[in-house]
């Protein structure tokens, strides 16, 4: 169990700032906390993304090794991110799908893709204890 | 605030299982939570950090716009991680200074750099209203 | 002692969207999670405030009957906004001072106003019981 | 997620403290906390109502831009609270309905108003990350 | 550690319903939650108080084998307390006193009296884990 | 909602140590704190009742107006009560009833009695905010 | 309840640290904290758990008077942990079975058998408050 | 962090059960929760302990590879153990002392013996982070 009073923080690279607000508050439902020249600062699921304005955006995204995002304790949290990502036509980089079925590191996965070419995967394990 | 039940995850590149783990559970004092011949999987902080087995390391790493992280609630936890990467030599990219001074945004930070070249950021506010 | 789940939510007319984003996420450091045509939904100290674009704005703004804010359980949280508040010049309508001094009720007290002359409020009891 | 050690507190006009009691006490089922000759405080679902003995009521009261109330995170206490309106027979200045069906912002919602025309919300949002 | 959800209820006799309010919301600073012809309930520091009206009052009240009150985890709530009853001039039945000093068990303590004869116990422990 | 530190403390009168323990722990499953000679101190459900040996025994117990007890957040705690005190044959004063039905104050309610007389009522509201 | 600061730690004797390693990281899922020469620490289900390397190994093992385990509050996690056991073919000393069936006391229970023969078992029981 | 809802639970062998009653409620100050003919189960610092009466008595205890104990994440809880075991004058196995100085580890130990020969460890690491 993780600490409610620390929170985790996260630089990643965006070509624009007006689209990485456009996808992270408007889409995703995040909080704007913070907007200066050369970055904004996101309360992404309680914790800390800043998105960088930056020239190193990668052209050919790959889910390994690089990519981010929560792993939800509750399905019903899973469910509710994944239909607001319908509801609202974000780019899934991959649909929902199981992993690892039939083990007991099973879980539900899919994967969102910023404007910038970031990837977000959001997850769901069966046993929580395997969320680490 | 951020939910006590839901991680934080995020992948990074490492190009070695071993001195990964060297770094970030002999030395940075994380969890080990799973092995695989690919990856290994981590409590880092109650959040989950997996090193992917990969060859895309960065050779020159600079701190913008990507590096990780934690940002402290408490300055006692900030000195306590602080003492612990001096006392276990591990390697500094960028030493424990303040910055933003006499703002809002006033915080301290240091900055670690693993084996593979991954930059991890800890940070504390003095005000903690600014922690995102 | 309320509770962690939920939200108290505060309609408050504005008379210009911007500025009111200005005052209250630049300013007071609150987060914002919806811009619409016609209001902003702000996270404001965990609370829902919403600004209304609206022609009811009170002209000559006084602090009774009507305010709202924040009363603060630990000193430390009311001083760093007091400092914030100063630090960013916000405008205030009455400076910090103690009221009720030498009887149980005695709290700290200052009061900002933000573009559309609405009052906010933020306190700090020596007792922490007289909170409501 | 807001604190539990911090309250909101919010100050409204009423035209006379008994009727204010009836509704809130009796009626809505708050807690009187102070009784003073010129006003009451309450603990309003956790959070600060003070009641201001005032001249200055809203004849012609409108949604907006002015209301207040209560997000509830959990189904069952909005409905209790819904039920306890109908069986005290408290005043409905709008009766229950879902709001932005189909959008990810839907919820429910309905409007009591008390004694002294104040507006008084209570929503449930279908998805939680909403509520602010 | 006690539960956050459920509640201890204690009922009592009083003489009189206004006394007892006058007491402990306007002296004691509870919070009254309801108020019936034969009856008041209290928020009692977090717990229930139930105020019945008696002719079963106590004429000459000793401290055993009837009495309530709180134990404080922190001193700074006792003093608060004992802070409060002074300067609103609460009757004392007993002085605050140190007992079983030297041993584990020692404590601050000190008991009030309401208008019907109740004794309410103030207590804290050097050693929290004597709470019980 | 009540604080997890601090304890409630309730002081009763009991003509014998052994059979209030046999009662108190060996029945309703209390936890024993600490054993003198003219007392026991037990952990009731979290709060602290101090059985005193005494002479004041009430012979003719009636509810009104002393008793104390539990009121339990949910309906799973206070059935798993109801059936621990049936399948240990604890003496019950009042079986289980709904009281107020129809009402917003609407509850479930039993009384047992201790080897003393003393009486012991646990409730459940269908309505949490009518605990207080 | 039990503080979730502190942490319950128990060292025991195993004949080999890898052969631990294999059964309570990789197969129970408990997370590795520190590893010597002589020893590994793990977080065991919140707790520490200390495998010192020794040759005090029992050859015969039996549950009493020795054995530890965790009691789960929720049938879930009592369930997790089974399922988890069986699909990676723990070695079970007891199958799961219920235990002082038609008592307060009864519970569920199931006991596995480490590579040194330490025998962990786990419970749930039906009423909570059996649960020391 | 471990869970405030689950328990570890550990079982020790004892040779008579009035004297481990002794040494761990009246002494220790932990909290009997149930008493059978062949065991007595505590409350022991909110874990459960289980004393079973057996004849597997270790003669010449040894702090390896054997003992449980609790590890305090504040120092002030440590230290009232530590003053309860003097002024109790319980049996040390081990005075206090600090173990591992200068290294990220460091913390203080002391050991108790119960009547039985189990060694209980209370430690206070000066690093939270190396509790496991």
């Amino acid at each position: 169990m993780r600490s409610v009073d620390d929170v985790f923080h996260l630089a990643i690279p965006v070509h624009d700032l007006d689209t990485a607000f456009g996808f992270y508050v408007q889409g995703l439902g995040c909080h704007l906390a913070r907007r200066y020249d050369d970055r904004i600062t996101l309360d992404f699921f309680g914790d800390q993304l800043v998105c960088h304005l930056s020239e190193r955006i990668d052209v050919d995204p790959a889910l390994y090794p690089r990519h981010f995002g929560v792993t939800f304790r509750r399905r019903d949290d899973f469910d509710a991110v994944l239909a607001l990502a319908g509801a609202r036509e974000l780019t899934f980089f991959q649909p929902c799908q199981s992993r690892f079925e039939g083990r007991v590191e099973e879980h539900l996965t899919f994967v969102l893709k910023d404007p910038s070419n970031n990837l977000i995967e959001f997850k769901h394990y069966h046993d929580p204890r395997m969320m680490h």
